[in-house]
């Protein structure tokens, strides 16, 4: 049986604020639940239509009902967990960084952690624009790489001031990717859906480089953000 | 004012079968409208609550209700236009072609074709399980692209039995696609987002190829199909 408080925390964690001000997130689908319950998070609870067999005082049997009211997809999965956030680790400027501008899709920026993870970024890097990576969409889409990436959200500007590394960044006008000598370390930086880099970072971008367009001039104008990180990070890693 | 045959009509156009019995299909978005009225495509019909100054026999000016009352998305635009589905052309083999197995997510086939019109790929072939390119969810993710990229649906084990060129496929155990000699032509296969490449179609493939995973072993088991098409595509063209 869920009780009232239950409800109303696990609802009140669909908010950024909420998340925050309890420490917590939620995770539904088994899959990636199993994945984070054999990860260093820390367990909050477990609300589930079919037992896990895990500490009892932290699993809590329901109907399908229930877990129908506290879920936040239209179509339920078995269980739903709510994990304590973890802390961020200081950041490491002898690795490849990635640093994000403002970017606002969850999907997109699960994409973007899950890219990380694949590639061995350690580090990601947000703006306090970027979406949050404890929004349940974004949860949704990294399929459990959000346990292996360290994940800060900062003045972004400030840091990238704080770091002496070459500062990457995707131009129109910059310099050929496919031909640009790149380091084992720096920061690169990827901008907002629909504005790019903002003006304010492009000044401490130190180094300006582009995907070449194959297409013909009138050809797609620009790469959404998750597949241009895909092609560049793909470009930083290939040479080591 | 909009008829009840116009709104029953449009309606229709929600679903796949409707679509291919009327030939039309359904975008939103002034941006993109703009674009696919600029490109060959021939509009039917648009619907609109500030004139575009075009043939005033197709255009339709109506208000915000009467848009809502049409629309397919839960915050309309300003317009919704119908166009009628272009013709596939033959698909040229002296250049690489995309083959999709299965893919299924709208997100995915729109970023898809959208990569294919910055990488100047002319043919994309799918099988009839991949999901409709006229379906409403991947116009809005090709952002126009869907103008300048020819796309056919076909029994894909057949049309590669046709076609004789390598056939690329990404799996695990693959060559590592960075160091692989890749052709000018060819066919990618990518498959479908939960289980790959199909049996039959691996069957046909005759060059295996896989992109380096840098993270440590617990790191994500697959990449996105999106994503994964972009560091491919990007490795077939950086050569030329």
């Amino acid at each position: 049986m869920l009780s009232k408080s239950q409800i109303k925390l696990i609802t009140s964690l669909k908010q950024k604020k909420y998340r925050q001000q309890h420490g917590l997130f939620v995770v539904e689908g088994i899959k990636t639940i199993k994945e984070l319950l054999a990860s260093s998070l820390t367990l909050h609870a477990l609300y589930t239509t079919e037992s896990f067999n895990i500490d009892a005082k932290l699993e809590t049997i329901i109907s399908a009902a229930d877990l129908k009211r506290i879920s936040f997809l239209t179509t339920p999965n078995t269980a739903l967990a709510v994990f304590e956030m973890p802390k961020s680790q200081s950041v490491k400027t002898d690795k490849l960084i990635v640093a994000l501008d403002s970017v606002r899709d969850p999907g997109n920026l699960g994409t973007i952690i899950r890219l990380c993870d694949w590639f061995g970024i350690q580090d990601l890097v947000c703006n306090n624009e970027t979406v949050d990576c404890f929004n349940p969409k974004v949860i949704q889409a990294t399929m459990g790489s959000i346990t292996r990436v360290n994940i800060s959200y900062v003045n972004l500007e400030a840091f990238i001031r704080s770091v002496n590394i070459p500062v990457y960044g995707a131009f129109m006008e910059g310099d050929n990717v496919y031909s640009s000598d790149l380091p084992e370390n720096g920061v690169l930086v990827m901008g907002n859906e629909a504005n790019g880099i903002s003006k304010d970072i492009e000044n401490l971008v130190t180094d300006k480089i582009s995907i070449p367009r194959f297409g013909d001039l009138q050809a797609t104008e620009s790469l959404n953000v998750a597949t241009a990180t895909a092609i560049l990070l793909s470009e930083f890693k290939r040479r080591f």
